[in-house]
């Protein structure tokens, strides 16, 4: 089977808008921890896909999903051990105030639950995102998609511009400056809101602006919208599901931006690959939204999901991937700074941990976006064997986000793979 | 652990309104084929779980599920022969006009794909269900959920009573004036829609009005109404997330109760316990859906979904499961049904295959719901080893939805069992 011929398949069988990387798509037939390999058998550092974070084929997750599977899966109207053990180690893991969780399938799923916790507690409609974000494809959660883009806005989504201090809503502006502008943004979304009748609920954000290309902050900026939004008598959602699970080198992404939500949102990663996602928040919160809404998720608070869970918690545990994460994604990320300096076109390096955005620009002086050239460095480094892609509000981001496992022997390869790519086509 | 402490460990742990089963709550913690397991070692006849269809703890689905974690689990945008496979064999297994395939993993985001596609296609936003339905969780979806019951209704969404034989709109009507007067509901549905400026989208409904208590229906209605939602310019989704895989003996509810949607949604059983949900339509229908919304889902178009899926489909096939349904559940049915003729309480036993709803009544002329007895029927049935649930718009139908490899065996245990029962509790 050539793979223009699946590929055609693929169109027929599953519509032929279904997304595929790269301009010469990849046939991926096999993984094995932060290696993945096409069907000639090649091999690629896998720097795109947090959702395998302790690794593609995990020994220690595919043990525990076979042994659970072999042993009892089954929804959550019975009693089991494992699923409220899972629970109480989540729960554990989070900020003194969130207690309780609300299991489900997908980050969807789980920002679904999340906006409507937060509309339960308030008894009001009105949510905040920024303009940029993204957080799932649900008729509700989609609406929150990309704000900025889309007119005419729903009534009762309103959003912000999320505070850059690489791109500043106004030039020369201090980094204080920038953010009284962005919470005086985020006040004048919650006054329009009220204004409108809809009310205020709450304000829904990637803990570290994932979608948004991984801006630098003001200080103190998310502990003050965190203020604000509270006295304004909304709920602060944190979105999860990029940003937690040690991705930044700490359990959540809201410890590293240093705020306290209300409402956490986890996904992608927890489960290794099996859908899993989940809705923490305090038990009065978790009480009204089940008490109201009789939530039932056939999938989820399974078994299954809480064995497969759990081995994850342990591989990050146990892999001191803590640790790892931060001191490889600090040294990726002076490595990479170091390029800066070098190339006009690598107008930022910025992230947390294992989360590095490097942002192309036509020149340094402009900023001016270059979407073209990190899509060319994309698809160039993907046939040198690294696996990242582009992303961010005008797409000229080259985000790096491997599985948590990624090490510094991984990095010096595709420092190598990136300086040759740059020498082709830096500065051109 | 005593069960008590367990029980308020998952109240602090998931929220005090998590649902559980039974007076006595259960914990379950292991499964075989149709048995269920306590932690004292008690055997139970599982007759409730339809996810499990080809078993607890299936040997082929637990190898298929830890072979392809072990080998690849990751997302759709790279080509994976695996993935189109089990496309291409979904979309066989349907009428002819459906082509494609939507994957997702959950029932709940499967309707919400299915009621977008509707949405898309026709421009309009007005959608028809029954008074009594239930697909799924999220806000879009869970605003279709027991319509009758809720006042306001939401402006787009609207109900028609459902056709059932047993309790007829109107006493004395004939089966050809109850398709009629069905029928003129659900016109009227749609000329509210268009009168207030919704248009309408389309008709959902379980493909055998699983959560409407598996009314028998006039000959002819499916067909009629389908025709009637074209010829207003809807389109038909048949939620076939409890009626299809070879619960009725066929594939899916709609070729028993004799249709063609337009729109096909299947979950819960896909799986056997692993989340994965599809919507499957014409190419025109996906490619609409796909171009505007650009639907992409984390977990789902995966190798794991894949591998597992086929497994499922696999074991169907090789154990004849769909001949052993339908043998099986006719000689159930039929037993039931003489206990009706014994037992006033027993106003009817209806249902096909292995789904079989034993309504209880007050008595049979004034055909009073007994939603307790029917409660009581299936705490005492717990007792003796048998699980199963009560279900329907009163809450009087003992539902019966076995794993598929449900057995003449275990028929001949349940049938002791329940003779015991009402024995004890019959008539009085």
């Amino acid at each position: 089977m050539s793979q223009s011929s699946l590929k055609s398949r693929r169109n027929l069988a599953l519509g032929s808008g279904a997304e595929l990387f790269y301009d010469e798509p990849l046939e991926i037939v096999r993984g094995e921890g932060v290696y993945l390999f096409d069907k000639a058998g090649k091999r690629y550092i896998d720097m795109y896909n947090n959702v395998p974070c302790v690794g593609h084929a995990n020994a220690a997750v595919v043990k525990a999903m076979a042994g659970q599977q072999a042993t009892l899966n089954i929804h959550s109207r019975y009693l089991h051990e494992g699923v409220v053990r899972f629970a109480e180690r989540l729960a554990d893991l989070q900020h003194e105030d969130i207690e309780c969780v609300v299991f489900s399938c997908t980050g969807t799923e789980a920002n679904e639950v999340a906006l409507r916790m937060a509309r339960i507690a308030t008894g009001r409609r009105g949510i905040v995102c920024t303009e940029a974000a993204y957080h799932g494809t649900s008729e509700l959660v989609s609406s929150l998609n990309y704000v900025g883009n889309r007119e005419p806005g729903n009534g009762e989504i309103r959003c912000f511009p999320y505070p850059d201090l690489y791109r500043p809503l106004m030039q020369g502006i201090t980094e204080a400056e920038l953010c009284e502008a962005s919470l005086a943004q985020v006040t004048r979304a919650i006054d329009g809101l009220n204004a409108d009748g809809h009310g205020f609920a709450g304000l829904i954000m990637c803990s570290i602006f994932a979608n948004e290309g991984l801006p630098d902050i003001p200080a103190g900026f998310m502990s003050m919208v965190t203020e604000l939004v509270h006295q304004a008598g909304g709920l602060v959602i944190a979105d999860e599901v990029q940003a937690g699970y040690a991705r930044t080198g700490r359990w959540w992404g809201y410890d590293e931006t240093q705020f306290k939500p209300d409402i956490v949102v986890t996904g992608k990663p927890m489960g290794n690959g099996l859908p899993l996602a989940a809705t923490a928040a305090s038990r009065v919160l978790v009480d009204a939204f089940r008490s109201r809404t009789r939530y039932f998720n056939t999938f989820s608070s399974s078994p299954l999901q809480a064995a497969v869970g759990m081995a994850v918690l342990d591989e990050i545990e146990q892999g001191d991937l803590r640790s790892s994460v931060t001191n490889v994604g600090a040294h990726l990320k002076k490595e990479l700074q170091t390029r800066a300096e070098r190339y006009d076109c690598i107008g930022d390096v910025r992230g947390r941990g294992l989360f590095i955005a490097i942002e192309m620009v036509k020149d340094g002086l402009s900023k001016k976006p270059d979407p073209d050239r990190a899509d060319t460095i994309a698809n160039r480094l993907k046939d040198k064997g690294i696996l990242l892609s582009t992303d961010g509000k005008f797409d000229n981001i080259l985000k790096i986000r491997p599985p948590l496992v990624f090490s510094f022997e991984n990095t010096a390869e595709f420092l190598t793979a990136f300086d040759e790519t740059m020498e082709e086509i830096g500065d051109r």
